[in-house]
């Protein structure tokens, strides 16, 4: 394919002439185009993960929209995520500035997260409203899996627009191994504080997931971020041979040996991706990336 | 402003829906909007500085765009910006991979530039088309500069579509104080084997950019990536006391101390951004965001 | 403080010396000194985080001296720091390269962590190593927590050099609240499939390590790298006001919003870093700028 | 290679441990392997390129130090490097913060270099002390060259402690293909204000840098940083079928195919390193990797 002058565009642009414009449009155009395959492909299971922060912002609206089509079948992600999306189906974030008095901030009782900003009473309204659920999980059971309260959550948002409340909706599991490092964990921890045997057991997700990968005729994932909602994904994998399909958006450099820096081709060495998957690595913040990516998904169902 | 859930979008991306997104998605609208006001300032001198791979890619087909509408007064590139949009005139680039097996590309005479393949006959061509204009221009001038052998490229490329040919038509000076660092320098060398009183001087236009400078009511300079084109455009502004606007679209980090990654406001400490200098900077790459950026500013005009 | 020119070094390099170099040599020579002080700071309790992939190189015997010296009174990590450092107490990895045929590579069963490769013979060895292990604690408890775990390994793995065995002989507590994202974490998935009542509960170490944080006079962190480790390190001195000192070293950036990137500064508006705590960030890959931190550390103790 | 845990040292971090570590110290070791495989092959011709900012920190010592020793044969830099060790051969620099209020700064009069402040007042200084050196230069010559006048700048500062001058001593020529991007180019600038002949002819010093390339046995490039510098030092060696050895030191990244984050094997594909080329890479900062790169050159004489 040559490289293609791009033509100015009336209607916002389009993914497709990225393809051939070269450096990272040409791998978001790919990344596009093998999430899109990975949609369209029947009888392809597709894990969808994403970093904490990414909740915070606007993407949440697109990850709203994909539970909604049923266009992942699984969610890996990291416990912030959990709190991100509740405390937003009630009250609103901020978008604020990088460049910040860190100090004053939190005289102001503001959080920052990169250029948004969570007013801190969030946080005390997030446990108000969270801990009776607990509890009320607490009365029903008392050692629960991370899954089992994110759907518990997903069931209490239920009407709000939220992520949770689709997945718990739409039957499609979220997977949270790191559950108890989260705003969510701390009102766990209160909670057992009262209830000694109230237990949150991690193994107990683990049939769930295993029975979801080897189950599967094909599997994809979309991993926007890195950290252990991306490992998890891709590990899991490893208990069928690799992925069919994958597709990283990422900040994070391989020269550290990171997990979150490899690229999806370190990944056949282990067998997390299978020596024969389809993957693209685009190199970009995802509030950018991702956007461009959903677009081109268009009215994509399954 | 809150933070608002992306819509998903029939059409393509918005550029407005970005601001309120978080993360670089609102620094990427923010630079957007200033530099819509820029353009639309009328006493706003506008500068655009670029690297030289980018006029290897797509990009390079906004630039002529913009260059066609006029929406920049001055450019200012390194040498290698030249020799590509000299030989794209003619020939074609293609898109590959950022992983290749770079000795065999060698033994295949085909040099890579990250994920664009650029075969080396290009540069033969290049020599063979390129060696006549340079002769030409010596016959007329012993000593030339950078900004005139520019024009003298823009003049022969007359008719086809070229960066360079837009600029010299519209009369948009086009500065490149490190020329010798590119095909085209090796080409000078070779004239100068012959001719050993040809000469490029490089402080001849160092009064014309003053002028500019000096004369402007406003400046503004939408730079993208780093290196002597970002310096230049803006330690020329120091002269009139920093630039009123600036746009930074860069991959570079600001943790090494280098010019590169340095973000605007280090450059208010300078003057080389006036205090009061509105800016923005997008950390992404620029074949992602510069599309965005451009597909924003619709069908303006100067 | 000027900056000094550096002095030729006949004996290795001086870290006294790159504070006055500037750039990110000053940055590394003031993180070394915050280590010190809070090491020297007798009422300091001090956390130790990083990531998986360094219990995977050679930082990994000073993390054994570290813990041997008792420098630090917690340490929290990801899944994949246990399988390592037990893994490594028997087995041996090698040094490769970043750029390796990733299919080959998994056509031999090498696995490949940035530039080290580790066989996956390793991991079959660790199945046979770590099962009896895991079922001999499932016979003293059905629940355990990741805290647990990590010790009874340490256990295990005692008379042999690892950073485990170093810390349970210390007692170290060592937390790991993503414990099943790892090879360890299919292991447990394996024992309970024959034993349904295996639990491990997250939620047990959170009174362990909220006590910590509660009874402390203050608090110190020394993170290297992102991900789960460092934001359970100082999501957790949030329940007393934050840290007094806190040392990232990282490889991330902040301009996404996440929490791997994230500097210090940005830890006081959430209160997760004290208004008045002291703070450093270097950016560096830890496998070269954690030696020169430690070996600034001398022979210091506790 | 065995992967081997480092060993707490005593008297600051040995290189040779650094070797077995893996990740960026591993590269690191290899960098210095290949730095003095070229410095001891007397056949080799040495080219030592570097950006700007490195000669206003600390760095500036080792440069010194190692043109004094001639550990080089030619250099290649960008034109602050020129100022800034013209500058700092009478004052000094401060050491300072990455976060700063710049407005504030520049009202204060002090430019911010990343972490290291110039005082205004400095290039206030630099002018009174640069323009009579080049009116002298203009009496004499009309039309000079970069070399010549980075010679000039060298032979001026004779006696004081200078790299222009420690090369000037030594006849090392120093080349600035792009000059005039500097403060000294503002001070050729006015000179030519008074005198409209006097001429700066860039490819001057092409014919000198042509027969070096050309005549040496082998070549051999250190290069920390990227823009003009690196890109002139590789590109020049193309005329020669590519360097023998190059050792990189980079922040940038390869994703976005400009030539400041390209890796050596990139190089490879065009000619600019020979395809048989002994090469490394290291990401990092220069300020921390450089000085272990010199400490392990030892008493390298040539």
């Amino acid at each position: 394919m040559h490289v293609r002058d791009l033509k100015p565009q009336k209607n916002g642009l389009k993914l497709a002439d990225l393809e051939s414009t070269g450096f990272q449009a040409t791998e978001l155009a790919r990344a596009a185009g093998v999430t899109k395959s990975m949609l369209a492909d029947e009888g392809c299971t597709v894990f969808f993960a994403f970093t904490s922060n990414m909740m915070a912002s606007g993407l949440r609206g697109l990850f709203i929209d994909m539970a909604k089509r049923r266009l992942f079948d699984a969610v890996v992600i990291a416990g912030g995520a959990l709190d991100h999306d509740f405390i937003r189906a009630f009250e609103e974030y901020d978008v604020g500035s990088f460049c910040e008095d860190d100090v004053l901030l939190h005289k102001k009782s503001v959080n920052r997260l990169g250029n948004i900003r969570v007013p801190n009473e969030r946080y005390v309204s997030f446990e108000k409203r969270v801990r009776p659920v607990l509890e009320g999980l607490y009365r029903r059971k008392r050692s629960v899996s991370p899954r089992e309260i994110a759907s518990e959550l997903g069931g209490f948002l239920s009407g709000r627009r939220s992520f949770l409340a689709e997945c718990a909706k739409n039957k499609i599991p979220v997977f949270c191994p790191g559950i108890t490092d989260s705003a969510l964990g701390l009102q766990i921890y209160f909670v057992k504080q009262d209830h000694r045997d109230f237990c949150v057991d991690v193994t107990a997700d683990m049939n769930e997931l295993g029975t979801l990968v080897l189950s599967a005729k094909r599997t994809g994932a979309l991993v926007l971020g890195g950290g252990i909602s991306k490992h998890h994904t891709i590990a899991a994998n490893l208990l069928r041979g690799g992925l069919d399909y994958a597709v990283y958006v990422t900040t994070a450099s391989e020269f550290d040996g990171s997990l979150s820096g490899a690229a999806a081709s370190e990944a056949k060495s282990w067998g997390k991706v299978a020596e024969k998957g389809t993957t693209a690595t685009v190199h970009a913040d995802a509030s950018i990336a991702f956007p461009l990516i959903h677009a081109g998904l268009g009215g994509a169902s399954r």
